[in-house]
């Protein structure tokens, strides 16, 4: 699938087939967050593929209670191993690294035929203790995946002028 | 081009040819980063595109003399509108939306024929005064743009056993 299409196509998928994704489809979209760039190299992350029945549902608790984390194949949950690193700039380099590579993901699953959606709503401290996450490692998402039951509309977006400026600030 | 191919094909680019970016192509590019998903679909994000040269140089110094931030033919600064959202999981919601904008871009960009490379290292008090930017917005990452004058290899990645567990955290 071209890479605007992909992107054009993706879309936030919060119901699911009962049917697995085969193990090599699954392997080739975690190969894509590999591939992803992180500052200074890093590759700081680790992503845990929840696929057992009974973590899912513990996950969906953790997660407010979101079903579709229950649902779906599997989970992605995408940790960070650095999480002390800082760029110049003063952001922590651990969110946007994950962010990316978890973006990667998502587009490949979409050429895929898969569905996902990003999971932001979660209590962390309950996460790490389903999966036995280490003290000093940051859960920063989970990206759900699955064969989509449904095909929602795309949600609405700014215009191209709402939200590009040229050469300093402009409302 | 194919969705795997722009992410094994991208890489981090840092020479550029002295060749402006075509007006639609630009216009294609950040499209995709319109199109992202965010957090609540907040598009919590304003990007700030930088051809001027005297601007690019200017940015260049606040990027600790990063002579690559001038010689590309775009500087995309991408800020964050709304910093003070965060997600139940603890994190702030714009590094990860802006991440996500900006690695669509990235991508798209590849598939053009245009080189990019992700910017985390500049002064944000020293980019916000060179382009008005409002104090309560915060400058995630800039991203530049630009024909490529050189055709790196892969940076070396690990592997992915080392990388991906299953249903529980393992080292």
């Amino acid at each position: 699938m071209e890479i605007t299409e992909a992107i054009r196509s993706r879309r936030s998928i919060r119901k699911y087939q009962d049917r697995p994704i085969e193990e090599e489809k699954l392997l080739r979209v975690l190969d894509t967050g590999r591939m992803a760039p992180s500052a200074r190299n890093l590759q700081d992350w680790k992503f845990i593929v929840v696929r057992d029945q009974d973590k899912r549902k513990m996950l969906s608790e953790a997660a407010n209670g979101q079903p579709y984390v229950e649902k779906a194949s599997a989970v992605i949950v995408g940790c960070a191993t650095e999480p002390e690193n800082i760029m110049p700039c003063g952001q922590y380099c651990y969110p946007i690294d994950l962010a990316i590579a978890l973006d990667h993901m998502s587009l490949a699953a979409t050429a895929e035929g898969l569905g996902s959606c990003w999971i932001g709503a979660f209590q962390e401290d309950k996460v790490k203790e389903i999966l036995d996450i280490p003290e000093k490692i940051r859960v920063v998402a989970m990206l759900i995946l699955g064969y989509p039951a449904e095909s929602p509309a795309a949600r609405p977006r700014r215009k191209l002028d709402e939200i590009v400026v040229y050469d300093k600030w402009a409302n």
